[in-house]
């Protein structure tokens, strides 16, 4: 219940960073040789495969226990000043520990993290967690951003529904966060901005050629996708 | 309160037609000769250009009333078994009259229009009509039928959260009646698909190049466009 400092930081028995991949990074370059050996230290970064390289590491060096997190839960507002007590409560919680069959060190970090009342805590590599991040979290970021830029988004008032409300909500974005998080998964956001841009193309190559068949078809296997992955 | 038949069609004070815009055109053609003088007939199309040209054509021809309708609601499914007596409260209701200053008619549109509970009934040409809808509703169809495709998809379980919830709901659609409905519209689409394909290019050269202000300054000017339809 004190601010943390360079005094008080050996004593504590959880340490949660929650800002940028790079500034986490930094942060525990220049802090871990204060860290105890009784500290469990979880990072909140939205990509993994670096904080956690380099998390394990210094663990390992200094003698403290790190775990990877990545808590899937917000607004697209930042700052202290739009966080909320109960923005976890239900939501899916992402851990990358050092191994995979520690059964007390994943029971230490759900005692950790029981007051925050995530739904589910997913155990999962840092490789598998940024691909499948890319997907679903930092391209619908690009592509709600990309979205809205279009000349026709100023005259559309009144003509609107749902599906372009859904479409734009995670335009309004942080974007030199944004941007560090892209650079930090660079691999996997162009594996899926190629494929969602090939895939665009085929749709329109098949409206340019007003190939009715090809686009139905088109339309008919995007249905049977959503279908498989979340139901109808 | 009768089953609309080619008996009673012309008893009728007004009469709204929810099929897809090639039936329309078809029912328009093959029954306007037993449609009254004194009847207004709304089509609830989604494109608005071919459906109302035709109308109009007939209505002037056979003497009664056509004003173009779109109610901007509904859900992903489709069919009369989806159908609820509250879809259209609160929801735009787009009209195109064939005249712009009858302020009889739109009080008469109005009326007939009254007991479906719209928000808001927002007039416009045929053609400002399909250009909007390009962008705010067919492009979000086609995206998010795009974007469900990719194969990270059937790997996402644990890790998602609103964003890919969002960019992925109207994935699932009715293939042949959006199929149809894009090809009524396809020039607009084929805008607003390019414009998209080209600005997502734009995010995948700065990633690529790890160009992290260019990268920033992309999603700086989507943020900001966001903002100047929708409010932060």
């Amino acid at each position: 219940d004190e601010v943390l400092s360079e005094d008080n930081i050996g004593e504590c028995d959880a340490l949660l960073i929650a800002i940028n991949p790079k500034d986490t990074v930094e942060f525990l370059n220049s802090h871990a040789q204060m860290i105890s050996r009784k500290t469990l230290v979880i990072d909140c970064c939205g990509t993994k495969r670096t904080v956690c390289a380099e998390g394990s590491r210094l663990a390992e060096k200094y003698g403290f226990t790190f775990v990877g997190g990545h808590p899937m839960a917000g607004t697209h507002k930042s700052g202290f000043s739009n966080s909320s007590g109960d923005m976890f409560i239900g939501a899916p919680m992402v851990l990358v520990p050092p191994v995979f069959d520690d059964i007390q060190l994943l029971d230490r970090v759900k005692k950790v993290l029981d007051p925050l009342g995530f739904g589910f805590l997913h155990v999962m590599t840092a490789e598998k967690h940024d691909s499948v991040v890319a997907f679903t979290s930092q391209l619908a970021h690009v592509v709600s951003n990309a979205y809205i830029k279009s000349p026709t988004a100023r005259e559309h008032k009144g003509a609107s529904a749902g599906s372009y409300k859904d479409l734009t909500r995670v335009a309004w974005l942080d974007p030199g966060m944004w941007a560090d998080l892209f650079i930090c998964n660079r691999d996997n956001l162009l594996r899926e901005l190629d494929t969602i841009i090939a895939s665009l193309g085929q749709y329109r190559d098949a409206l340019e050629a007003e190939d009715f068949p090809a686009l139905r078809e088109l339309l008919r296997e995007g249905k049977k996708a959503k279908e498989e992955v979340d139901g109808p």
